[in-house]
């Protein structure tokens, strides 16, 4: 049995990025904002499709549309410190990849927040739910966390 | 008994907000990108409080600081569209308030997009949870949705 | 002679919109953030051009793309005030327009900021400038400050 | 004489500093959206200052109020390319700092946009204009341009 604790750990997201905090992502209280995290988990998701999946925003038939997100926070983190994301994958269906993904401080291993993102794949003219393409598939499987 | 479908309606959220969209809400696939939804939400949350609760989030002893939020897309809206924004309360514990938020398009009684939002209130100085205070306590009951 | 403090009076400025603020445009002073002023003209720009020149930011055929932009902050704004933003037209060239543009605090007659946009128009899929579209620049003439 | 053409070069700015684009960034055209070089502009500014001036953006005591900013986009940049941001400064006053600021794509010489920020510094409480800090006047001389 896999305690709560352990997922928390920065080991157990297979794919991490540093990201680089921005002034306007802190709000008036001193902390990132909580919208921002959103923001984080789009940009690494999409970072990691781009460059291992062959994705292309502007001219990829398929494309990855967001039905459901959450996020917990656990411990703030604030413009200037850089953070680290961890990324993995908790599920593939037929058309729908769902991700979770973590927030780390600086020499963290315990998550400062962690949530989740799913993406439904759709034709990008249709905008009808596809299969999630192979190519995708392919490069996604690595990050299938052990369960 | 009641059906997930009856909770969709804007009828069932006592309070509504409108909110103009702006040009820079729309991602590069021409919809709201979905961390804008959580924007939304936090300003009509803040809204409320400040106009009904008395809370200056400048001055307030107590603030609300967001610990968890989760949204549901069911169907895109884009800039330059006027939306409404539902707000109703499921829970309020000691120190947590867990708001049920759902967009609504110009129109319709069936959400667009759903989710929630909880709050645990905070000494500004030192951040340590403390009850809901009784200002914003009486302002928050006649939010709590029909069980 | 026009005296520079007359330019400054909300008076001057043909069209006005309310902007309603959003949580997150504050900072971490507790202002609105310098970068989302250029976000409120965005805006305000757009929804002229939407409503009044038939502009279609997913199908028309000639799109305005901003070559330059610039702001004066005279007096800070801050969440929850609503502001009002002014828009006039100071120069009409051959494929550019000159937007002026101001924020007014609630009942202020005076700028708190001041600045302007420059749209180039393109067409959409060359990119390349094209001459103001007849139905822009009948909606745009109105907006025409006295020189 | 200095043709304006060597101004737009990177080899005229003193410091740069890698910006990594986000998902967001992107507007509904494919393009990084006006607004956000100006997020670009103050968080490489801040980062400049926090790292080499000495500041800190919750205790310093005297913090810079932006009163005027400008870009020009020339060259427009996209999420997923990472950018570089170029920082120099051409007039320090009593009170304020004059920066200049441009962005460059990767590998390319030539700006793709340029601005300018112009800094007032202020005592954190009263919000009153105060001589620039020696700490950070130390600290920006090295990044006055060649005039």
């Amino acid at each position: 049995m896999i305690k709560e604790r352990d997922n928390n750990l920065k080991i157990n997201y297979p794919h991490n990025e540093i990201v680089k905090t921005r002034w306007s992502d802190n709000d008036i209280y001193g902390h990132v904002n909580n919208v921002i995290y959103y923001s984080y988990f789009d940009t690494v998701i999409n970072n990691y499709l781009i460059k291992h999946a062959g994705f292309d925003i502007e001219k990829s038939a398929v494309i990855g549309i967001v039905v459901e997100t959450k996020c917990r926070f656990k411990q703030s983190v604030s413009y200037p410190e850089d953070i680290e994301v961890g990324l993995k994958i908790s599920k593939i269906g037929n058309s729908s990849v769902r991700y979770e993904l973590a927030v780390f401080r600086a020499g963290q291993d315990e998550e400062a927040a962690c949530g989740y993102f799913v993406h439904v794949f759709v034709d990008r003219v249709t905008r009808k739910p596809v299969r999630v393409p192979d190519e995708i598939l392919s490069a996604l499987l690595p990050l299938l966390g052990k369960q």
